[in-house]
């Protein structure tokens, strides 16, 4: 039938979303979640209905993605008409069930998401039921293969593309700053994106965003890798495997995390990685918490790697602190530089050593870790990291104290000498984000006492930097509440660990960082 | 942090939606999704936020419900903060893992769903969850008794209150409109509440209202009652078991019911009664297939009562082909009309005087069927029925053939001699939809032959009506595709039952009555 158009002056973050108030609604034989076909002058969409009371009648209320993609002003007329389910859609429902999907049932699921033709409620129950009955490595490697071809590629003038990856989980971890260096200077393509936080105080790329700009265009990395041989950008504009991101939107609100598999290993693919590094930190506090979920998970890697043609290997870590001390983008970016400059932490400069020493050998080069080590030492990696900054458009000459911080500053001290015997992860990343991390680029804080280390009552365990001073008030006080660094009692000084009903609800964390 | 109001000059459904654009959202330090608390002049509610891109910074959109609730004007300011998830997200969490959820977490969620606190991604997760690790009777009666207590509820000055339901599935099914008079001939009370048609040709409330006003509210049911002992009334402005509502707003685009047990029961809990029959419509196209299936699902209903306080029997019925001839909203009131007057289809009044049977041996009348054989022979039955029309404020004199029906109309024939092996119910649904059903009152069809009788070449099986002749003719051009009438042929005749890949789709169909 024909109705008017009400044009809505708001994009609705991509969604297909039409309104109808609920008379017009049935008139036109729809219900709430139901599709309508939209055509104006020979051109059609679909769009997903919502049903608004007190919506004028005989009019279709349309978000500027509509509006735009067909053309249409306020108040002409469009035709409408009610349009089946895709039918992807019954592969949806099919998985709700439990069945197992095949690969052109999952490419069509993936295609519709990428154009929008699925509902906020079709999206989160697929998810939900990914979930609950798990996914088969085959439905897996389909879902990469669909994620990759729905979106852009890079490609490059040479072989092999080296790559890392860590599945994240760990504040502080700035090891990429480091192994893209070193390989680059070992000779190695290495065009790395990386992500913003979503729930943790830093990403890899707004830790670089101190440095320089990340925000390259699929042009500018190919340039910065052919004068460089490595590069560190943001990967969220690439419109690389974009299914993954519309997948993460509904992911994030119910901390459920099944397509982490294929949501890493498709951008990989998308950039033209051939050998990869997988990082799993593992350990109480991490994602992955036992030696033998890690080697599961990495087992899957390593399989799935070779359906999609990577040749992957796993670097198991230890997860149960952060990595180095400093948390927060500009922190984290000042301790990186140090770190190549020499003076840096040596748990952090034992990992990327590491990281960098397997993807060298992975391309038949030996002894790859004492290889990294040297690339280090003769300050090839710090040379080859400010030919990276420049390429992208910063300061080549950068000093790490050139690197603004908070200026409203604190220290947490020790309520009593011990050795720490515990740091909390996902405290010290909640102190740094209450600091303002990662929006207010200098805010987080500097572990000054790690693991197993000695400290004194009074002596400093954080050193909290915030840009305002009411962040660093309320940072100051998260950590009292918290208190992140537990100093080590003897078992015989504490054999409680907890009480049921506890006396505080511990609040439940869940980190998504890709 | 402050923000200026801008108002949408829409309802969006009862949701509490805040949209803020991409920078804004940033800087409260929320991602789409997450919740805010919205204060304005010291009062405050939970909105959850949707991302926008191009919508104007520092500014919060708000729909109809939050600006009606804080009484905001446009453009005015209002404080923004970050606002946590409800705990009842943590019990969806837990649900989605697959853990039973306690009473008071159950108690919680229902809350949280009818105050809207849930986003359409957390309501479908939890739906989806529920379906796919199924519900304990634990779990079935705290969602049942949750659900009757966030909604209004009726009561009545004398007990027993009698009742009866139908979990839905056939076409054409009006046997309520015979039990309740003859219910009420014997003098209980019946207050029955029906919904209107969600996915069938007509549900009970649309075919009542062919013959009287159904919208009635809690107080004229009341009165009704008194006058007459029955009613029978739409349920849905009654504010029963609101959660229910709700929760069919995201079952039916997934087409799934996992809510079936607490949905009925709640409503009839909400409506007071004592003693309910269940009808179980069993076998090839209805909801439950098996008699097996039927009775596993009839013990939760007899299970589930005693844990609410009604005294349930089940009706496991025959639901092999539509209960009657008529299905459409007009064309049944008029078939039930003329069967209360003793000129009906002998299945509707079998399956009535069963039905009102049961619930009268179930107050301790003996030969219940034959009672209500009685009231229906005796014509007390009939007079009860004009007696309630009377009262919902219809006409008490209405004779079957002053029911409008559809002008246009049009037979199907057979296109050989044969008897009537089956009657494909839902393709006899989508006929009667086609001619305009349920929105079209006077739109459906009639059966002209039932299973088992011998039909002749050039003979009718279908009779379509329809208000427009534009309806009339799709629903022909369907009833011809789909041969929703199928005549007997031998099994030497027919050995093949289907072939694969098949050589059109068959479309998946899903039946939601409540």
């Amino acid at each position: 039938m024909k109705l008017k158009a009400k044009l809505l002056d708001i994009q609705a973050g991509g969604k297909r979303i039409a309104i109808l108030d609920d008379e017009t609604a049935s008139l036109v034989g729809v219900h709430s979640s139901d599709r309508i076909k939209i055509t104006y002058k020979n051109e059609c969409l679909i769009a997903i209905v919502n049903i608004a009371q007190i919506f004028p009648a005989n009019r279709v209320g349309i978000y500027r993605e509509i509006s735009t993609e067909l053309a249409i002003e306020d108040e002409e007329t469009l035709e409408v008409e009610p349009a089946p389910r895709p039918e992807s859609i019954d592969y949806v429902q099919a998985k709700i069930h439990g069945e197992r999907l095949r690969e052109n049932q999952v490419k069509m699921i993936v295609r519709d998401v990428v154009e929008r033709h699925f509902s906020d409620i079709e999206l989160a129950s697929f998810v939900t039921s990914l979930y609950i009955h798990g996914l088969s490595m085959h439905e897996i490697e389909a879902l990469s293969k669909a994620m990759v071809e729905t979106g852009s590629t890079l490609s490059f003038d040479r072989t092999p593309i080296l790559d890392k990856h860590s599945i994240g989980g760990v504040p502080g971890d700035k090891t990429t700053i480091l192994v893209v260096p070193i390989i680059a200077a070992a000779g190695f393509y290495i065009p790395k994106t990386s992500s913003r936080a979503v729930t943790s105080p830093a990403g890899t790329a707004d830790v670089v965003e101190s440095l320089c700009p990340v925000d390259l265009t699929a042009e500018e990395i190919k340039e910065v890798v052919k004068t460089t041989n490595g590069c560190m950008a943001w990967g969220g504009a690439l419109d690389l495997a974009p299914a993954d991101d519309l997948f993460i939107q509904v992911e994030y609100p119910l901390a459920i995390d099944p397509l982490l598999l294929p949501s890493i290993m498709s951008k990989k693919k998308a950039v033209g990685a051939t050998h990869l590094v997988v990082d799993i930190p593992t350990g109480r506090g991490a994602k992955v918490k036992t030696i033998g979920q890690a080697h599961m998970l990495a087992n899957d890697f390593v399989d799935l790697g070779q359906r999609l043609g990577i040749d992957v290997q796993c670097a198991i870590t230890f997860g149960e602190q952060p990595v180095g001390c400093a948390v927060g983008p500009a922190l984290e970016a000042r301790e990186a530089l140090s770190t190549l400059m020499g003076r840096g932490p040596a748990d952090l400069l034992e990992k990327a050593v590491n990281i960098a020493g397997l993807l060298l050998e992975m391309t038949h080069i030996e002894q790859g870790k004492e290889k990294a080590e040297s690339l280090l030492r003769s300050g090839e990696a710090e040379k080859k990291l400010r030919d990276i900054i420049e390429a992208q458009g910063g300061d080549p000459n950068v000093k790490p104290e050139d690197i603004k911080v908070g200026d409203n500053n604190a220290q947490i001290t020790a309520a009593s000498s011990g050795r720490v015997l515990w740091i909390n992860s996902k405290h010290i990343a909640e102190v740094a984000k209450e600091a303002g991390a990662p929006r207010d680029q200098g805010a987080g804080l500097v572990l000054k006492a790690k693991l197993g280390e000695h400290v004194r009552k009074g002596e400093p365990l954080l050193h909290i930097y915030a840009e305002r001073n009411t962040k660093l008030e309320t940072a100051i006080e998260m950590a009292e509440k918290l208190q992140p660094v537990g100093l080590s009692k003897k078992p015989e000084e504490r054999m409680l660990m907890g009480r049921v009903p506890a006396p505080t609800i511990h609040k439940k964390t869940f980190v998504l960082e890709r």
